[in-house]
């Protein structure tokens, strides 16, 4: 009976949660161990799924990683990276859109098997992402020129749950590779979303990044633009992106601790907050 | 860490119910302790409210109980019981009805300071309860001659939770104090609710109902029928409208014991059934 | 024959009043010997029926006057006035709360022996009136902090005519006793309504109170300033709450003699207006 | 006072019949004196437009009688009858079609300025009469093949009151001259109207069509088929319409005396019923 | 084959203006020769038809020309003309109205053949034209006070092509005869269409009148009113009318000549214009 | 001139097939050399796009033929087939899959870029193929089990063009590789679309399939039943699934020779058919 008691108290103070985040659409950027690792990866599908069901529009952007840079292996191609973003030939972005597409419904599939209505689509469904070179020694990356946000609304409004694979297009039918942080960034601010969850392998943002011991938990972007200085390679691309979203409408940025089990909902149903949160203001 | 995941536990636990009732109508019959003791009571708006903001769509029908014999006393009006019914003179039926409204906006004040959106209304409003004389030794307690969902089907379609206290009327403008376990039996038949919960102050249904240790957890109508015979007062007429209910289209009727905190939470949200289940078929 | 064409002239009559009020939502504080005479009260029930039939949107506030007064003394609770406030400790409220909502659920059920879909909320359903103390030495007498009009909104889109008791709400759950005429203008106010109509005892405002033929049928808001130190009591309150009507957009403010059959009708339907109307601009 | 009181009970009386026939669609065919009389003809534009504002739904078909041979007279065409319908070569339904036409933007041009929202069709818009030749001998007299109530169905949604002119076509772009009554009684079949009502130049229907004191007020289909055999010409053909539309699902069909002011409104909101009415069953 | 692959490759030069015109709203005044050449009519419905049905949004103004001046001679009243303008008293207008809105009907029964849910209206239904006199000396010649577009975009939301005879009325039972140019104009800025097009006898603007060689293809407002003072007669009216309706939000006013076939057409789905384009900007 | 005559008369041609299309669903199996000679593919993506734009609501089922064997054959994987269906190991389907959604989102970039509102999905968004194991000889070759055609009717409310890529899940997470041939018979008999048309790389259906004279242009279902027995392999199975389709709610199916430029368009446009039309009567 005790055990029946503490069940229900832990479905109990969810109750205020439920409540605040009721229909209010959250972003979720969904990468690294978290998708790599099985048990992780179906932990992280429960959690999405809980979140859809209690009423939340969660809206995943994902990335391809580790498996992209396997097939090219495979079919000898080189993978060759600059600041962190993959030089992509007319092969290479081929590769990546055929990885991408196929994480992309496997996620749809994993959803689908746990009751949510889901779909697959990319930056060319609808036209979503309308994109330029971003580079020319980086090929076919894409800078994305133009967002078209009607497809996910329309999408939402019939109740689809949307997964997003980062690929773009212009308009004389170039593919595009896109970093999917950019895309979730520029998704969040088109949308004004309540949340923006970055889920990757790092404990959150530190004062100083060499001290584990150091982690932020919670910071406005005034302090945030502070820290700019002190970090460097992808953190820094992503922090950036976190202070951008928040300079543009998004409530709230989060980055989380993927490799923690359901890190998502201890995150959204329990006060104590995981990893560093960013918003515009000073957060009481 | 290990108690965080014990929480995300219980939530995702709670994943395959919330999607297997989801926009569900619920019709729950509350009264007894549930209502009368504050800690209970508490903990079944809470219940409720949960269920509420999950995406299921709960019914509340309500007693008076206590509370109307104890200004009926006040009042020195004289309460007088015939078969498990008050008999209601035009005073005593206005003081039930004065009793039962303050209830009935007591409980909506509760679930308003809860975060959803209730409405009280009685068998009047929108004509929802039409009325005739049940009996003419009992005076104005009513029988229920017609069922009017729409005034119920408009609310929930706005998003409310209807909250209803046992109060028809007839053409000619009398008032008629209603058997809460009718309306509640009447309403789910109307609706053809998933479910109709009877939330009182017994376990639930025994074998052997002088011994508490034959309590059952699951019966088909046939079975139940067959129990007819061993019970009597107001069991036996309970037990009537649990059959009723199922052989108008209501799924499954439950009934459960209000006196034990979260009982409902913990019927909709874990496998293991509280209380007694009844339902049409042999339930597997 | 010819007392048929009088008939017909008589709809005829009424028909450019039906066009300019066609679908406008009209303000009822319903009180004084309308609600008390039943013969006066069955009047206004049909001048309201009619008036929801032909295509306005009544809303009715109304008070408990005597009532509330009457069950005190039978329950020894004593009634004490402060500036025509009733002074409400818990068991006053709660006498008060159960008064209201039987007189409310009684118009229900007159309009809807009516023919007129009608519901019956208080200030807590929806929690569409958030009040605080008004003042600690009167206790429980409500001053309204917030007016939440979705729920009206709502109710009238689904074609009901909505029924007021004034009674309010904390997020303590603490009950209030509303005065009806505060509840009526601020309603009004946040509906924007095209009229806001006191029924009440008096023929309308005089130029000099103390000479009944003084009657002023027309005013603006400029004028009627003018008078505020011209008359004391609950008239000067009544027309303080007329003035702050008129000033935040309500178009038309009517006291109309609720001792007269028919009034309302009279007012709605004839070129020839009964009692007091204030405008905000000198009005044609 | 009492001339006030006179006429809210007037309004009061109108009460059951605003009620009973709210949202109702009414079909009314207009002709004989009450269209060329300007004073009769302004009181039908009252009535209509009355019934249109408390919520009825009338659609209105018009003849156009005397206009039509006026104008072929002055155009030195010969107006020659068979059977009450007019021969009509090409020249003449010309005229035709041009006084109707004329006609029913007029009744369009009364409504509107009386603050009544009309539209002015045709059987040609939205190709809602199909014909075919009804006998080689008449001409371009149409015989109604197909109707196509979308458009009237389209424009009660949008609240217009649709005029109808009695105007057909067919595939091969010829234009028909309709019977004004066969148009009434096939579009109040097609919409299983509440009522349809003709109104014209008698009284109603008699027992002795030679003896105007045998006037009979209400009958049964069956009843008026036995009447078929005691009359003749125009008067024969009209009953036959009568009972036709009772049989295919018309509530009520009237005959009302289009010479009496207001009939319209006296039949509507009176219990005195005036002219004839006739029903499928046994009228109580 | 090659000739199949001709019409295919036809149909594909399409594409991109069908797309381009989706859902537009485009108003055509349609007079002239195109309507009164049976061949040349028969190709303008043909075009309209093909509009509508591949997604625009056409609306036809059209005139009554020389049909109202057979009329009247055949009925004795004299034709007589100021300005371009015909001098119109009670009867006169009065024949006007007949000849156009059976010219109206016509056109409503030519595209309805073709497929096209069609309906005819005039300014007095929905009273979308509101008139006064526009000078003493014309009669009842109407100067457009007031324009109600509301029923056009009803009828478009019902998907219907509207037909509108240049006929208004005032708010004392008077009719108007209107230019049908000044109808086009005021409905195409009422409701700021995409195009306006004027189909009538004239090839286009020319640089010099008087030079048929000269024929202007594209000018800008700017130019257009330098050309005012080169011109004269119905010409000048013309041309301040596409002057006025480009400063008032149509995009794009077309001068076509209806004496080609199928110029709507060519200008709606070739490269090549037709006639005369005016702009508010220098068009590239 | 001359020639814009011609044009013009090409798009009027064209109009009685829009109108009777209008609306309708056309589900188009998309294979062989039309996907894969670039030439024919953007005749084939303007067909589609044309059809879109003028109101008809296709839906695009591909296939991926050669590509799959190509990449598989960079990855070492053994390519074999049994009765025309490829056996598939869990790395095939992965290619498969692979392979399958880049062509997917490659067609809607086309699409896209012509300025339809495209949306590219398989079996698994919205589970709308459910399948089970063919037969265990061919691995993860799908049996479609279910059809959940919401998705695609939600997506053709949005007005969204589905393109929908052969693979399919079942409930224990495996992912396989569907027919597109029964796929698109599936999808167009539980829509029971308009059309269906198979376009590959074959004339049509031939009374001696040796003898490339006997080109059959119409057969009803009972004649296509007695040329079974005749044929074989590949173009029996599309045979049978012809006359499934037709024999449960798809009017007419169409057997297009993809090699031919717009043919698609040349079907939908004039009256020439090409290729094989199969309806379920015989058909005039």
């Amino acid at each position: 009976m005790k055990q029946y008691l503490e069940k229900a108290h832990v479905l109990i103070e969810a109750l205020p949660y439920i409540r605040k985040f009721s229909s209010k659409i959250i972003l979720i950027k969904y990468g690294g161990s978290a998708m790599e690792n099985e048990e992780l990866k179906h932990c992280v599908m429960q959690d999405i799924a809980l979140l859809k069901l209690v009423g939340l529009k969660p809206i995943i952007v994902h990335g391809g990683g580790k498996d992209i840079s396997k097939l090219c292996e495979k079919l000898s191609l080189k993978s060759e990276f600059k600041n962190g973003l993959r030089v992509s030939d007319k092969a290479t972005t081929e590769v990546a859109e055929m990885v991408l597409n196929r994480i992309n419904k496997t996620l749809v599939q994993n959803l689908q098997s746990l009751g949510v209505k889901a779909i697959g689509i990319c930056g060319k469904d609808g036209l979503l992402l309308k994109c330029s070179q971003r580079d020319a020694n980086l090929g076919f990356v894409g800078k994305i020129e133009q967002v078209n946000v009607e497809i996910l609304e329309e999408l939402l409004e019939k109740d689809f749950l949307p997964i997003i694979a980062p690929i773009g297009m212009d308009e004389s039918l170039n593919t595009y590779n896109i970093n999917a942080d950019d895309v979730a960034c520029e998704l969040a601010k088109a949308l004004k979303t309540e949340k923006l969850v970055f889920l990757s392998d790092i404990e959150g943002l530190y004062e100083d990044y060499k001290d584990k011991n150091t982690l932020i938990s919670k910071l406005s972007i005034k302090r945030a633009k502070m820290l700019l200085d002190n970090i460097e390679g992808g953190m820094l691309v992503k922090l950036k992106s976190c202070i951008d979203a928040c300079e543009h409408g998004v409530k709230k940025v989060h980055i989380l601790d993927g490799r923690v089990k359901h890190s998502l909902l201890l995150e959204f149903f329990t006060d104590e907050g995981i990893g560093t949160l960013i918003t515009k203001e000073e957060y009481q």
